[in-house]
């Protein structure tokens, strides 16, 4: 299998979606009207996810593709080579802010992660990984993350799942939210896991996200030295819809054991 | 006196400051080790607010300054030309992600604002607003705010404010942040209230916050026909730390009704 010419081929058609998003976006600063505000998107998502399936398909007919809005193959298991592609990540930013959303992709032989790529498109930034191989973003070189303190912790975390859900007792999550130094929500999983990777954010955990959202974005992660498991410490399996805590390492097992652990 | 000179210096100069800020950066991607973050930031923030004070002071000598580091004088009243700065709002962010800052500057004449500047200084995004003149980013007009309902709006808030704060009764909090469509916190008032003055963020409430911190942003919202007061309604005193409610026009009101006041 010749993965330098896959990775050359996926960071180019990242690229290609990312400049065709930013293309339709025209001048005017407006939002579309809420009305039209859905059927925007599912277009744009769609034909983004068709975009890639395309060129896959043509290049490397034997890949196949699982993405969120189902334009391949229904995949019930991860043999091959499979790309996890989310079109559009954070599809509420891409209509309120046009911008904060990302087009996140992860490729994966016989369920071994080896490529994560997440382009913030309208910022321009694309984040990518090889395993093995290190991680960058537009290039340069992401660092190994390095242990911090929770109280020296900048967490991604929604406001509005600390008081109702149904994972993480509540009190222990006000408790985190108020130990660490800062809380931050950008409200695309993909760029809240490229922020971990790139050690801007330390930690993000969030209760239910698809393979879609999650795939590239762990792979970014791990790749430099950083944890990412369900909210109780156990591995991700890529066929499912699971919680992710993904943070530095050392910090990982102190706040799952401290804060998401149920007695 | 001669506005759109103050305008055109104000603006040159912001972004004068901004460029040295990301000069300031070099190339490698890793935050300063946290021991000498502080240090780091009072630089910067020293620094750039005496660019500023030194700026203003040749070219207007009978303008005064307010700002977060305290360079100029001590400002105990708003008569003639007051520039109000932040040399760098969201220091957290700057520390831990060198990026999401923002510079901002409001400048009041008598106590009433006319020019609002907000720089996203790793964005490059420059929002402006001239009383009477219209808000703008990066030279594009911003279209005045629409009412949306509380279940499409997007809220910024910080998620560690909700179970603990002296203003808002905590149930009310907990259902507002149930109600909306989603939940954002960027780390930076003046970016929030940016954001809310381009229609990204439909509303933003924070419980404390410096004259510095939201000078620049109450005028660029209020350009674009959109509310700022504190969360029960009342005008802002310029010189006063206070919370801040903004938000496009029409949610202002049934957000303080319904969620901030005390019965």
């Amino acid at each position: 299998m010749n993965w330098k010419e896959i990775d050359t081929y996926a960071k180019h058609w990242i690229k290609e979606a990312g400049e065709r998003i930013r293309a339709s976006f025209g001048l005017e600063l407006t939002v579309e009207t809420k009305s039209n505000a859905n059927d925007l998107v599912t277009n744009m998502d769609k034909a983004t996810e068709e975009f890639f399936y395309e060129k896959i398909n043509q290049q490397f007919p034997e890949h196949r593709i699982l993405g969120e809005e189902g334009v391949g193959e229904i995949i019930q298991d991860l043999k091959g080579i499979v790309w996890i592609i989310d079109p559009i990540d954070g599809t509420i930013n891409f209509v309120h802010q046009q911008r904060n959303f990302a087009i996140s992709i992860g490729i994966f032989e016989d369920g071994v992660g080896k490529i994560g790529l997440i382009y913030d498109v309208v910022h321009d930034e694309l984040y990518h990984s090889f395993k093995g191989g290190g991680a960058f973003m537009n290039g340069i070189r992401l660092p190994d993350l390095k242990p911090v303190p929770v109280k020296e912790t900048i967490l991604a975390i929604n406001a509005s799942w600390i008081n109702s859900n149904k994972l993480i007792p509540k009190e222990k999550l006000i408790k985190l939210v108020s130990d660490v130094r800062g809380t931050r929500s950008t409200g695309s999983a993909a760029l809240e896991l490229a922020y971990v990777a790139a050690g801007r954010y330390d930690a993000y955990v969030t209760l239910r996200l698809s393979p879609w959202d999650y795939a590239a974005g762990l792979l970014l992660v791990q790749e430099v030295g950083g944890a990412v498991t369900d909210v109780y410490g156990n591995d991700i399996d890529f066929l499912k819809k699971s919680s992710i805590f993904a943070s530095r390492p050392g910090l990982h097992e102190e706040m799952i054991d401290t804060y998401f652990k149920n007695e």
